[in-house]
């Protein structure tokens, strides 16, 4: 859903117009975020919502839980029958009957009387509190025992009680949890298994989420293959387009794979006619300074161009547009360009596309563990292994950080953000890290 | 796979022979963690692969990148013709052809010659270096252009270099990221987006991962009905077997549903029965002192039991051993019992079995917002919101602890461990925290 206000250059102006137009990574970021806005709703099994954003606010429609009931196994009492309850002056009760889970009774505790109680069961009328099993002289429950105990405990007309309570001992009270006519969950929460659970307890059995977003994926090039083809000369694998549609998955998102265009106008256009059912359109390659690069031009001629430049390593051509009313981020084609680039500006989008409010990953700031220089002079994000020393976060750079280093980001949980106009982190400097996993998921 | 040594007491070993057995945590957590070992391996196309553990050592099959290529649009030049190159005297080189990405040549680079180059494009024989275009006369490259520029860069028959270059100035070499013959990706390995790019970029399609564990989730008590049945006086809805399936995919496994079994011996087993095709079978329920129990008696009389108290809060009674050979865990019916019980001793078992091996959550030191008591005696998992203040992690009590209290794991992000013998942890003092997910994701 692209919203029609907002920056784009009209459809018709040529790409070079704002040659001198290189946007900072924020403006860059919040030019991409605001043109999305969240997709509909749709019904899905809870179980199915897993991951995904609540659509709607759910309300109890029962207390939970629903009834005031026993937190311990005992008995049922009025706590003023039992006040001067001591070790050597116990309070004798009578047995009214036995109260198990699920089972309910409408006589009520009189003077001087109880229940034998379980945990979970219903709270009889009158009684106020619970006397654990431990404090009386009933028999024990619990343990394995035969048909015999289950006689002797059968036979028990009444009971001494040891210790005094206070009303509200030991009893869980109705609406405790969630009560009725409250908006327990509200929409715009990630639903994770305790908000599973919650929907569980209320009774619902399908809730409103926001729908996935559909992220169209094509990858450009002559020199490009698919993956399963035998190398020749010259050429290389396409894994820009699996890079992509396992990061749409990973965040969330539906991926269609639209395939290899090659370096000519028809080509991509064909391509892209798939991508007209998408939420947003991603290419990789073809938005640098070559003469080849067709997809900036197309943007350009064709949909309309936002922006296609950025202050940022890796990562700097990244052409940002609509086509045919369709989003489009074209990014570059080198492997950790294309990943960076996604993490950091395509991974917020999508994600406000999908209803959730808090659209960064969590940053931490760790020391650095070796100096890191930034001899681009542009916002630099490297890639790091973040480990836990103590209280402290440690980080360190993976090796090469050339832009076709894939094995970088297999060897990172996290990315270092340098500044601009920051030539270096010195070792032991605290830096921001982004983490992209934690070091438990190594 | 459970495996047949071990801690388990015989079949036939009565379920009281040991009343004061109470492990701790990390006592019972290891004892569980040792009795499974990694699943089978399974092939999957490499974007089903995420999340799952690499069973298989990769190696590459060709270098990557394949070949040296240009890392900018420029000259393919030998450093030595242009060594004397300045601004103010150039170096002329006659341009022997065009190499756009995906073209190659046998045509070699002689002295005094070059071809213009794009990025990406196989270095041409005998040529160790790139000028780029900025630092030559030749036409320039990139921007939207018509025909009338390409005819006048394909006229273009020499350039003027104007500065010097070292050898290996912007190419990148065959094998940089990647090496033929080395394992890249080892065993064990989490596949995330890198590591199926990684995976991409060596041309497989498919991988071998450990198989997804199976967890069977059997719900028990009399009083417990389907989440979709009306509510009854004394009945409760069965939200823990929706909180354990929700936990179990949402760490990666298979959940199978048993559904509800009642509170007899009969009912237990049959609903039982679905459980033999899984790797491991979870009740809430039935494992504390009540005399409806059966869960507790049914592991006593007909399988084997290695502990059945935890001195843990929430989450004492729980029963570890096995039946009919399937590992078994029988957690408390309190929902948030059942969920940090599932936390903190069934997580690590089933990232286990997936080939993981790293099983622990992250855990940071957050300093206490507020004062935390602790006077359960017992090692106590307490749920918290964490949040960032700076370069620290603050941690707030979710407000009521009580192990009814669904809502307070959909407050959290994270469970305080407050250890047996500590009474509080006081405001401002730093404790450990298991993160359940981060700030950035509320």
């Amino acid at each position: 859903m692209v919203s029609t206000t907002g920056d784009a250059l009209p459809p018709s102006a040529p790409f070079g117009l704002k040659p001198d137009l290189m946007l900072t990574v924020a403006e860059a970021r919040g030019r991409i975020i605001r043109t999305f806005s969240p997709l509909p709703t749709e019904q899905v099994p809870i179980l199915d919502a897993l991951g995904r954003v609540l659509a709607e606010d759910i309300v109890a429609g029962n207390d939970v839980p629903p009834f005031d009931n026993s937190a311990m196994d005992g008995y049922a009492v009025r706590a003023i029958d039992v006040a001067t309850a001591r070790e050597d002056s116990p309070v004798m009760l009578a047995i009214l009957g036995e109260l198990p889970a699920g089972v309910t009774t409408e006589q009520p505790v009189e003077p001087n009387t109880c229940y034998r109680i379980l945990t979970g069961a219903p709270l009889p009328p009158r009684a106020d509190s619970i006397v654990p099993y431990e404090l009386t002289d009933g028999v024990a429950f619990g343990g394995w025992h035969g048909p015999e105990v289950a006689a002797e405990i059968a036979s028990q007309r009444a009971v001494r009680i040891f210790r005094a309570v206070e009303p509200d001992d030991n009893v869980r009270h109705a609406g405790e949890d969630q009560r009725k006519d409250e908006v327990v969950l509200g929409r715009g929460v990630l639903i994770r298994p305790a908000e599973v659970t919650v929907l569980a307890s209320l009774g619902r059995t399908s809730v409103g989420v926001v729908q996935r977003p559909k992220v169209a994926i094509l990858s450009t090039g002559d020199e490009v293959i698919e993956i399963d083809q035998p190398l020749k000369a010259g050429l290389i694998r396409n894994s820009n387009s699996y890079a992509l549609a396992a990061l749409v998955r990973w965040y969330g998102g539906e991926a269609i794979m639209l395939g290899i265009a090659a370096d000519t106008v028809e080509s991509l256009r064909t391509h892209l006619l798939g991508g007209q059912r998408a939420d947003m359109i991603i290419t990789t390659g073809g938005v640098s300074m070559g003469d080849y690069d067709v997809v900036k031009n197309i943007l350009a001629q064709e949909g309309s161009v936002s922006f296609w430049s950025i202050d940022m390593r890796p990562g700097k051509p990244v052409a940002f547009g609509t086509l045919d009313g369709v989003a489009f981020i074209g990014l570059p084609g080198n492997p950790v360009s294309t990943m960076v680039g996604f993490e950091i500006l395509v991974r917020p989008a999508m994600l406000k596309l999908a209803g959730h409010s808090r659209l960064e990953k969590t940053a931490i700031r760790a020391r650095a563990a070796h100096r890191i220089s930034n001899r681009s002079g542009r916002e630099n994000y490297m890639r790091v292994v973040v480990r836990q020393d103590g209280d402290e976060w440690v980080a360190c750079l993976t090796g090469e950080q050339g832009s076709g280093i894939i094995t970088s980001m297999h060897l990172a949980n996290g990315l270092v953000v340098v500044p601009k106009n920051k030539t270096c982190i010195e070792k032991n400097e605290l830096a921001d890290v982004i983490m992209l996993d934690w070091p438990s998921m190594q």
